[in-house]
């Protein structure tokens, strides 16, 4: 997730309100008695501008759309930036919650939230991609779901295929999308990998960074992982050697010169392919002296709020190509189809073992 | 060129020793009387460690190779760093000089140089590629070219296609072989440009960016071309505009917030598509704030010897992809067909009036 860890945190109080659905068996959710959302009306400082709107008419889905009754709502550290309006992707008012007041037409609110799992409760008349009782995720951006129940379009929305094979923290994580289907598509979307290919990455304890150890492994891909130094350092290094990391280091011991040549001998000379970076500033520039040949280095957050700064001489010399990556443009950008594809992928290797979550 | 402005300064104590071939009726050159070359046994201060060794005996050409008499070999900042020993391409001695002492298989040497247009003496019994009196530039890096003779693989050359086309101070042009060429693979090899696209870079009244310029304009495409500020900026924007610049800037305008506006109103608000950089630091960064979405930022040098530091955000948000270019490696990555056909192109575009250099 952008600008820090994402971290899964359930909108309880919203959720508790509302009669959760007897998930496992997929019977008919009763309808809930009293619909909210946690909306704004302008931007400002989250503790002063929030409010929870309470609507009992939600209306039915238009012909193309169907109603979710959401089931988990994370919150990350960008929805509080977009609700101060300092956040590059900006929500649109909706209107379509009430049929007069606050949320209706005439008076249009923002919903917080960009990240939700939720079930089908009802679909409209043209709709055949999705019937009642589907899981799905939400997929278009800043769409709001801090909310109990909402219309939304076909299109903005992709199902979890083969949901039953996901007990509910596994839904959750698929919750959080942006992470598994993150480190999925920087694993595969830049550089062709093949088994025995080194990655190297920082922020490795992140959600993202996790997924990436925990699918690299699967993968039969090394992976050298960074991380800040803290007390009890060995503890999480050992975690994430569990999951599957080859070798974890922290950003103190990249200050070392020696760990070039260290780093020479667990690959074997082999250039490292593949980077990916949350942090940026001056310890990425430490990372990315690690590349090989030919690399590339993959972008999606700065946890450091400090530029990426390279020297030059790794362009022009060692051939090093930088990207930025979005899962939400990879969501815009792509077909149904093949959202559909890494969606069912994302889910059997949850459903295999192959991507969890340890503990911090 | 790296590190700066590459200025052709043609060794010209060397040259002057030695009877020009008359390159025009492309007569048989007589053999020269002593060969010579500009040569360092060890890395150090140049005006310490650099020779000039006189040779009078080489030997013929192997089968595979020619003996090439240089023309002209231009002096560039990276050939001091070369003998300083603190650039990333290292030369290998050669003991091909000479049958016994310095320059032969016991006592090798560094000859100097990396830049040469040359001429064919003689061909080896294996060679149909090449012709006596073909000219050629020295596409092999660090090959020392600072020599009046040599001989030479026939895969380290590049025959200079339809030379007649072209008066001497045009072949000088390709001997700085790296310009031109660079312009030109820059402006194709990262991104498709149509006709009316928008090109900006920096470095622009450098040898590269004047060709880029001319090789823009010829194509239709529209550049904006970044300077640093001087007495009579006025003067160098009006022979770069004579060139085909479409707008000319000096580093400090873009520190004027309203920049991006004035560069929306140019463009129509089209999107950027490439930025070409051979400077690095801080005037990069601001450079690359006007490119559009999904645009390539390529850096061919670092003139600034500050490092490219850019925003994660502009990866991330905008999909900026950021590449290295050296035309070295370019050389060294297509085949021979693929050289032909460039050089082909560059002796067009010359022999046309395409490409040209202002004074300064």
């Amino acid at each position: 997730m952008l600008f820090g860890t994402a971290r899964l945190t359930v909108l309880k109080t919203i959720c508790r309100s509302h009669p959760r659905p007897h998930t496992r068996s997929f019977a008919s959710s009763r309808p809930p008695r009293a619909d909210r959302a946690v909306i704004y009306s302008e931007n400002g400082d989250p503790s002063e501008v929030l409010n929870v709107l309470t609507f009992p008419d939600l209306p039915p889905p238009g012909s193309d759309s169907v109603t979710i009754q959401f089931l988990l709502s994370p919150i990350n550290p960008a929805d509080i930036n977009v609700i101060e309006g300092v956040y590059p992707s900006k929500p649109i008012k909706t209107g379509a919650l009430a049929s007069s007041g606050k949320g209706s037409e005439e008076e249009p609110v923002f919903i917080g939230g960009n990240e939700g799992l939720a079930q089908v409760t009802a679909v409209g008349s043209s709709v055949s991609s999705l019937k009642i009782n589907d899981w799905v995720v939400v997929t278009k951006q800043q769409h709001g779901t801090w909310s109990t129940r909402k219309n939304v379009a076909v299109t903005d929305v992709a199902l979890i295929p083969d949901a039953h094979k996901l007990d509910e923290a596994q839904a959750a994580t698929i919750t959080a999308s942006v992470n598994p289907p993150s480190a999925y598509n920087m694993l595969n979307d830049f550089v062709r990998l093949e088994k025995g290919d080194w990655v190297v990455q920082n922020g490795a304890n992140s959600a993202v960074g996790q997924a990436v150890i925990q699918i690299a492994a699967a993968h039969g891909l090394k992976t050298i992982n960074l991380i800040r130094n803290r007390e009890n350092v060995e503890l999480l290094k050992s975690q994430l050697g569990q999951l599957g990391a080859t070798h974890v280091l922290t950003y103190d011991d990249l200050l070392d010169k020696s760990i070039r040549g260290k780093v020479k001998e667990w690959t074997g000379g082999k250039d490292i392919k593949l980077g990916l970076n949350c942090v940026g500033g001056k310890d990425t520039t430490l990372m990315s002296r690690l590349l090989g040949q030919d690399a590339h280095l993959v972008s999606y957050g700065a946890m450091s709020k400090q530029p990426l700064s390279l020297p030059t001489s790794l362009f022009i010399f060692k051939n090093l190509t930088c990207h930025g990556f979005w899962q939400r443009r990879w969501y815009a950008d792509k077909t149904p189809q093949q959202r559909d594809t890494l969606m069912r992928t994302i889910v059997n290797m949850l459903a295999d073992g192959q991507v969890h979550y340890c503990s911090k």
